[in-house]
């Protein structure tokens, strides 16, 4: 029920996820609605099935009162099928923090793990850059921004297929004094682990290929990630403001159209799929609150590939690895 | 001395206002060095003289230490300077930290004021979007970002010919209980004021024209400003990769060339000049460490746009009338 164009875009997705990826679905949300939607697409039936959920989170409520007070919600109840082992993945597009909060309420955290984090694949360029985290946690402690960098350097190499992902810390210059004391003890960690640390990377480095993997803090995040979604709107405006000026540069713009197609194509976060919330026990895939039908199709891609990948066991594996070493490091 | 360019750079857009503008100006630094420069400009010879200044302070050395140990830096004393009214501003490409440290400890900030904060005026396809801070202080209190929101206001309007400029807190959703404890006790600031105060802008509204000043603090500010410096860069790369890939693209690109310049000229920050150090008891500018000499001509201009407007007379003025107000809002 969660996102912008739900239950519409949502089912539509499941759909063509079932359909194309030979996923089984079940959505979870209140019956009647879903039924109604579900009603439209009878090829599907056997693979897609509804779990009730009479509760809606809004997303301005706030979201460890609405997790609590809402037991009923469509987040609550998805969390708990995954907990029970009903299902294998949770997708929502719903008010991400109440998603994080009933993620970490109900599975837990991962062993080891001492705060979730949301890694989102980014577009470049250059190819994907993970960056993590975009909004679970807004004042994370060093041994929390180490651990992203841990569980994104897992990420790079189960789910991106980056065999030695660079791991670069988001800072405001590159010298390993700058930056909070969170930030600057986190340095700290990073270079005296077994990670493929590049050192403090700046804000141009997100787009030019310098690292596959940026740890930042979620405050930082989410505004970067905001911006970023933005700047392909804002160029395109720009672009259409500028080539309607003239009949000369409008034939140009139309004889550019393939190329900037192929750049929209690029830049496209609903082909990035979704986020997913690293660390909790349990795969939960948090999608854009304004997903679109292929925004979620894409979000249950990543969902399976997480699944098949059992980047939690291998999290797991690797925070164990530095449990002595990294007091080491800071004692 | 400062910046990547210099001396030359700063020399030649130092000589360009000096044509341009009629302003008279003091070159600080190894008076050798600046010599040799300046004998390639006999025109300006009239309006620019040389202040000896031997020391530099290189771009990774420590703010605070650097200022004190190279008394003699050409930041020094150019900001003495300015302390004893031998000039009405400076503007330095150099570290920004250095810049800060030195201004603050040597001028002071302006009465009522606890921090400074560095002001970038951002250009975007709806216009000049204020963003304060971008630097000067990672970890501000909610005092700070309150005053950083009065003293954008008084900029907008003294400066930047906004007469009543929307003032936005930027945060990572729009409801008043998001963010950190800071961020959300500013907010309270802020709505008590008398301000244009229109609630949390998020990421997307860096670009939308949705407020005329942002405020946040100068981790998230610099990285944000690095981000969009690189977003121009990083367009024309896509956009020339992909044009390149056809014959008729190539031609419509050809077509579309004068849009793309206006573009790229709209997009321009060496346009947009340098960045005011608001707070301190001074007419400080900070331009880009990249800064070639358009960029450089621009920060004298706003230089003396500063020294014209009498912008900090107006500060001091409206921060005096929060004095009690402010206490009463938090207490």
């Amino acid at each position: 029920m969660g996102g912008d164009y739900a239950p519409h875009s949502t089912v539509v997705g499941a759909v063509m996820a079932a359909e194309e990826y030979g996923h089984e679905i079940i959505l979870v949300g209140p019956k009647s609605i879903l039924e109604t939607e579900l009603a439209k697409h009878p090829r599907v039936s056997n693979r897609i099935s509804i779990h009730h959920a009479p509760d809606v989170i809004g997303m301005n409520e706030s979201p460890v009162l609405s997790v609590r007070r809402k037991r009923l919600s469509s987040i609550n109840e998805s969390i708990r099928l995954l907990k029970e082992r009903q299902v294998d993945a949770v997708v929502s597009a719903g008010q991400t923090g109440a998603a994080v909060a009933s993620a970490t309420l109900q599975l837990g955290l991962l062993p080891g793990v001492d705060r979730a984090g949301i890694a989102i694949a980014m577009p470049t360029p250059r190819g994907i850059t993970l960056i993590i985290d975009v909004g679970a946690n807004i004042e994370p402690k060093a041994l929390n921004l180490f651990q992203f960098g841990v569980m994104g350097d897992v990420y790079c190499r189960a789910v991106l297929n980056k065999p030695t992902p660079r791991v670069g810390l988001l800072n405001i210059g590159e010298e390993e004094t700058k930056g909070t004391n969170a930030v600057q003890e986190a340095y700290k960690r990073l270079a005296a682990s077994q990670l493929n640390f590049i050192g403090n990377v700046e804000g141009r480095d997100l787009f030019n290929g310098k690292c596959d993997c940026i740890i930042c803090d979620g405050f930082v995040g989410n505004i970067l990630l905001k911006v970023c979604e933005s700047i392909v709107d804002t160029v395109v405006q720009l672009f259409k403001r500028e080539v309607t000026k003239s009949p000369l540069t409008k034939i140009g713009a139309l004889l550019c159209r393939p190329a900037l197609l192929n750049i929209g194509k690029d830049t496209d976060y609903t082909e990035a799929g979704g986020a997913p919330l690293l660390g909790v026990d349990g795969n939960c895939i948090i999608a854009h609150g304004s997903s679109n039908h292929r925004a979620i199709k894409s979000a249950l891609r990543v969902a399976a590939e997480n699944v098949a990948t059992k980047v939690n066991r291998e999290i797991v594996k690797e925070i164990s690895k530095y449990k002595d070493r990294d007091q080491a490091a800071i004692g």
